[in-house]
């Protein structure tokens, strides 16, 4: 809080910290949130009000108990309050998620379609035209919209460049607002590995990790004191850029041998002598080459996790985070990748010996970025929750 | 906030409120003080008598004007109010530095000796010494003291390792405060790189940066968002076990190819073939050798240059921070360090062309890290005055 406190502030700060009590504690009386958060019940009834009017919490039928006294009536978060809209951009599928107030996934799906080399113009009028499909099926009021796109995205929702898309200084929030099919909601622009990171974080709540999102690219989210951290312009997380090796082969960044030249998807099925073609079938039968010991996919992804290790101990011997998480393909690779990350993690991380660096795969696995624009929505009415019920009042 | 707003935290705030516009604004009328920040006039006065009480801000006299009224008695930071004590063991000197409440320097003083191979107590026992000097020599009210060490340092004043001291699990904070000279005040221990970021970020303020310290070790603090970044256990800025080639020389730490085997003071003097022996001596003999243009350590220094570019890439690949300062002995030497840490900035940070990496020598010299510490005390004070403020009411 930067100004003064005066009651138009009180009131909103004491609503999202009544709000928050009953998200960390339901179900919970209005005695006992009066008790923690050391408001008046007068205030807390009141602020329970606008609550209830604005659908951000619900009341329950208590569980009855022994002994004397009514119980009183529990406050949980509303399941039918304001929800939010993910949807997703990736190289081979278009996606969409709806999240409740509470957190719970309502909505989830993935339509595989190859999005390189079309017009944005004609993603965009997908990606409208499968939100309208979205909020029409599900029995929930949608807040806001938020769309992960696999590039540097700037504040405004311009896309500066999404390489493995063939994008470039692409204006993404005013189109798709103005989209046919579009259902007027409020829509944002994020980088996937931030919203992977938001996903991550919702689900398997830690103060500190690192979020790495294996696609074609290679993208990472940060969290740092339980929030993410986006860098001077929004554009932190390139770690697929992070060099590993100094003199290594050319990037299509132009650098040489940048972790992306090791752990990127084409790297690895190059280097597991697999030819390209299109991920999903790539990808799965990677997998099963895998799974058959083959050496040779065995040393790329070896390669791949010794790669993946030595960045990851870079960034933790910098910034002192708890945990490396394995997001997007790395999830679904993470049995394999799993012990060379963590043996360059072990070797590299000047205090590993004080406080080992936690591996482990994204709890949501591929599914982690759109679950997680779609939790970023209902996060910011969480957080802030003013907004929402001043705007119902 | 994370509490419910009551009165003393509103004092506390407000208080802190207009002591943050005085800071910036002065001098400043009560008036322009309350227009500013929307608290009522009275509220000011009452704040402002506060202030003045425990010798936080003090009154000047306007400059005369012309035209009708009288002109507002303007308010300014008390200079000779509560100050703070900075304090620093290197490995080849002591140093003393006092900060008054305005941020001016008002006492620096480095005592060459070599820390190297003492007795952690016989070290103490000289930095209270220093500090009791210090202390008795200006005529000011020092409120706290901050320690400067290189290495891990606990929150509760143990430094886990600095290794170029040859320390390890020393407790640091409570034999100082018990040592005999030791001038009876609050003192706190932190790392070196971390106070040198501190005192870089209240004599050139910027939203982030990188800091790199160059001594023996090499060392970080990262200005984020405006503030100091510490990590999950205080352990951040290890940039000098950032790997920059996987296959490199075995560090000190055990593992290979860390920077600070290529930019580390020890490492550029033996690539410039030079003994190492005490430090101050090799570095003058160094950047004489430089500036006569001998190759050999033209190239130390294009070597070491070319190794801290690749890893602070690495950092702003990750972080989006908009500058790289060369701290410490890396200060003295930026003159030929400079271009090749921006080659390797410009080549290897992916949002490079849209927006340059600044690459700048630390504003204060060698001097940063004491007087940041100095200034850190005085920089707690003003941003939290309610508890000074309280323990002089």
């Amino acid at each position: 809080m930067d100004g003064p406190v005066r009651q138009r502030s009180l009131w909103q700060h004491n609503l999202a910290l009544v709000l928050r009590h009953v998200a960390t504690s339901a179900p919970v009386s209005r005695a006992e949130v009066a008790a923690a958060t050391g408001l008046t019940r007068a205030t807390v009834s009141s602020l329970v009000e606008d609550l209830l009017r604005a659908d951000l919490v619900a009341e329950v039928e208590p569980a009855p108990r022994a002994g004397a006294g009514r119980p009183a009536t529990g406050l949980v978060l509303s399941a039918g309050g304001p929800a939010g809209l993910g949807l997703e951009i990736n190289v081979d599928y278009l996606a969409a998620a709806v999240v409740d107030l509470t957190g719970a996934v309502r909505h989830h799906v993935v339509h595989r379609v190859d999005q390189r080399d079309r017009q944005p113009s004609a993603v965009l009028a997908d990606v409208a035209r499968l939100a309208a499909e979205t909020v029409g099926g599900v029995d929930l009021t949608v807040a806001a919209a938020r769309l992960a796109v696999p590039g540097l995205v700037d504040g405004d929702g311009l896309v500066r460049v999404a390489p493995n898309l063939g994008w470039r200084d692409v204006d993404v929030a005013g189109p798709l607002a103005a989209a046919e099919h579009w259902p007027g909601l409020p829509v944002s622009v994020d980088n996937e590995a931030n919203l992977g990171a938001l996903g991550e974080l919702a689900a398997a709540p830690s103060a500190s990790f690192l979020y790495i999102s294996g696609e074609v690219g290679v993208g990472a989210g940060l969290v740092l004191d339980g929030t993410l951290f986006r860098g001077a312009h929004g554009w932190s997380g390139e770690i697929g850029h992070v060099t590993v090796t100094p003199d290594g082969p050319v990037c299509r960044c132009g650098a040489r041998g940048c972790l992306e030249r090791y752990a990127g998807q084409e790297a690895i099925m190059r280097a597991a002598g697999l030819d390209g073609g299109r991920e999903p079938v790539a990808l799965g039968r990677l997998v099963d080459l895998a799974e058959a010991g083959d050496p040779t996919v065995r040393d790329a992804l070896r390669a791949a996790g010794t790669a993946l290790g030595i960045a990851a101990a870079g960034v933790v011997n910098l910034l002192d985070v708890d945990a490396v998480v394995l997001g997007g393909t790395f999830a679904a690779l993470a049995g394999w990748l799993h012990s060379d990350v963590e043996r360059e993690l072990r070797s590299r991380v000047l205090t590993a010996r004080w406080s080992p660096v936690e591996v482990r795969a994204c709890a949501l696995g591929p599914a982690a970025t759109v679950i997680g624009a779609a939790g970023a929505v209902v996060r910011d009415i969480r957080t802030a929750p003013a907004a929402w019920a001043g705007a119902v009042h």
